[in-house]
């Protein structure tokens, strides 16, 4: 059996390596147009902040250690076409190109990141994105000789930059087009997200808000960054994180169905619509678990369960992946900021009739040293009771809460069903009440009104 | 409508303002023989530790402030009698008794120190159990002045106490009777967390198992503490915790149902045997949401919501309480201790078929910095692969995994269904696959055999 995997960060290592260990005499190769095979693109923020001195501390596994495990990593070598009639992939590396075989296709492409439109973006040595293993290197090296940085979108990794840069005495300067920054959030947390940042520090970072860069000045490198609404921002260092887009154009081409969402689509045991070949992590699309529609939430942690699982099928060995909540999480500075399940606004648009609490709660009890503040939107389906999602931000206690929502998110679980969850207590750990028990409550009381 | 609450701790307290925004006419009376109403018992070793300087943060609120609300606390007045017949009870207050009429009782009398048959234990000046307000500030007190601490009795309490004195300065022999510390564990994690304290600080503190105490040695203060086998350790502050008992014998004399376990029974709505009359916290028996099967846990959480529970019922509000999962966390030094469900032995006594993983991994990816270790053990039914419980020791994130787990123990997922949670993900938070989705995955390939 010849298993070929294109792509080779989360998803396509671990595939890899899961099929290897499925079936030993296999053939498993990885094709990718990348430099380095599984990395944690994740970890890069962290890299550059200066948590640890070594990028090669990102690497997971090397093309060596593959190698030692049975697998074969082909670097730089970028597949150009799927045959889907003779089950053949056209490599090109370097200047040539050639056929190779394959009985099980696992299509692990990723995604790219998304670039705004601003004229000769791509030419200025000073203008990064954040995703491979030299974005890493080259930022690090540039934030060195810097003073001021603009970081161009406020997602995840944004923020995480915004940290990594304010940590090492830049000035920052967060350029978000929408009217709120993390606007993956419902608008409410959005705000407090926002206001929480600025109180931390008002100094050294600053976030301008519905602003849409129109302009960067500079010859080689950017020296001011020009927003549509005539400010101008001097900048020794630019960083784009506008968003990804999932890399489909191979599978397109050969006549792959692409979802709704712009993604591959796949089942739930990651097969595409053509025999033999399979897609998983960010180029493929997801199941909403909440919702039960297809989303597009490329993470690295679902990237690695969608891989394992499709390594199983192609291995033969009958597995399926549900699908997603959304979870995720992010720190700025002294801001943990996590979610799971669907926003208010999503459950709107999913066709749920949401109601929600936000309460503020101590993370512990308020005799304790080091007490943090969370805030804690919890959305509901009003009809049926239904929890959807939660929203948390604050000191690190928030994530706890949005973890402690998940199992009751894939079980479907009811509002009053989870305000007798059982969570553990401690004045360390806990108020006597948790603040997760008290957003039941106060959802309960708004449900039977 | 006259309620009449007897104890006003937790639960007690919980009831009566409760019951008070639900029906603000009645009259609500609290009778406590304590010096104090509505405190927090768990935040003594903490207290005793230096974490906050005035004993007085422990308390939740004063007399005063439940007589603004229009809730009545009688201190120093014990309820020595319970007239099912006449719906009254007989108060007791320094020589003078008398009779109060009620229409709902509510019983909340918690629990008491169990005191090991030790001769004279009572008498001596410098031993001390750790459950009222008096109790903190003499062992805060006694501390102080002292250099060598006996803990009897290793469970949450004494662990915390371990704490709080080696914080102090203070050389601390724990003694424990059973073979392990912290014996509500399996052996397995028990012995894990003895290895790991020692590890952290062999020098202040040593743990002495199989232990029993023989004999208080002094005529005021204990100067010695001799054990069965003969062993003979110095002690300026002896410190019992060896568990707690629940105040029955007012129920008991009353003709009230007691339970297997030596609790007062209570149905979901918190109703004893005898019409009227409620129970809730420490002095309740309550029900396993895991094994179905009825248990007495006392613990803070619990008795808050039981109290609610009782409360409204009482109020002619209809609510029920489903019961426990015996979840509790607790920390000693660097070493976080969680649990929620069965563990192993539990589970077999529940006639389940139990199997279970212990698993070792950081509670955050491995370049992070501060990368702490979890040992995370997780129990399931062979025969259903149902989810039954789980103990995880470590660092602080321990208790994160175990919170994460409540609510799948609640809708009894099963490994297979968890396996598929979406945990959140960023480095500083967790290893790209969550401790507990590698423990599931090892579950569900121990349960394919």
């Amino acid at each position: 059996m010849k298993i070929v995997i294109i792509g080779g960060v989360a998803a396509g290592a671990k595939a890899a390596s899961k099929i290897k260990r499925l079936l030993p005499d296999s053939s498993v190769q990885i094709y990718t147009d990348d430099t380095h095979v599984s990395y944690s693109s994740c970890g890069i923020p962290y890299y550059v902040e200066g948590n640890f001195e070594d990028y090669q501390s990102l690497l997971v596994r090397s093309v060596e250690e593959f190698k030692a495990l049975g697998i074969d990593v082909y670097l730089q070598s970028k597949v150009i076409k799927i045959l889907v009639p003779q089950n053949q992939v056209l490599v090109c590396t370097g200047d040539s190109a050639h056929l190779v075989d394959y009985d099980k296709l696992i299509i692990a492409t990723g995604a790219r990141p998304l670039l705004p439109k601003i004229d000769g973006i791509e030419k200025f040595n000073n203008v990064f994105t954040v995703r491979k293993i030299e974005d890493a290197i080259n930022i690090r090296s540039k934030m060195l000789s810097s003073k001021r940085a603009v970081i161009v979108g406020s997602g995840y990794i944004g923020m995480e930059m915004l940290e990594a840069f304010a940590k090492n005495g830049l000035h920052v300067t967060v350029l978000e087009k929408n009217e709120n920054i993390m606007s993956m959030f419902d608008s409410d947390i959005s705000k407090l997200i926002m206001n929480r940042l600025v109180q931390y520090d008002s100094e050294n970072y600053e976030f301008l808000t519905g602003e849409v860069v129109s302009e960067f000045v500079g010859e080689d490198s950017v020296m001011v960054v020009k927003t549509l609404s005539g400010k101008e921002i001097q900048a020794d260092i630019v960083v784009i994180c506008t968003g990804v887009v999932p890399n489909i154009e191979i599978a397109n081409d050969a006549g792959i169905t692409i979802g709704s969402t712009g993604a591959i689509k796949v089942n739930k045991l990651m097969q595409t619509s053509v025999e033999n070949i399979y897609a998983c992590g960010d180029c493929a699309e997801k199941r909403h678990i909440v919702s039960g529609k297809n989303v597009w939430i490329p993470l690295g942690s679902t990237a690695n369960k969608e891989g394992r699982c499709a390594a199983m099928n192609a291995a033969g060995v009958f597995e399926q992946f549900e699908g997603v909540l959304g979870s995720a999480v992010s720190r700025c500075l002294n801001t943990t900021m996590a979610m799971t399940g669907l926003t208010e606004k999503q459950a709107l648009l999913a066709g749920f009739s949401p109601i929600s609490v936000i309460i503020d709660k101590s993370d512990r009890v308020g005799y304790m040293p080091n007490v943090g503040e969370i805030t804690l939107k919890v959305v509901a389906d009003k009809i049926t009771g239904m929890l959807l999602g939660a929203q948390a931000i604050g000191s690190i206690g928030a994530d706890k809460r949005i973890n402690a929502l998940t199992p009751a998110l894939l079980s479907h679980m009811t509002v009053d069903e989870y305000s007798n969850n059982d969570l553990t207590y401690s004045p360390p750990y806990s108020p006597t009440i948790d603040p997760l028990i008290n957003a039941m409550l106060a959802l309960r009381s708004k449900l039977s009104k």
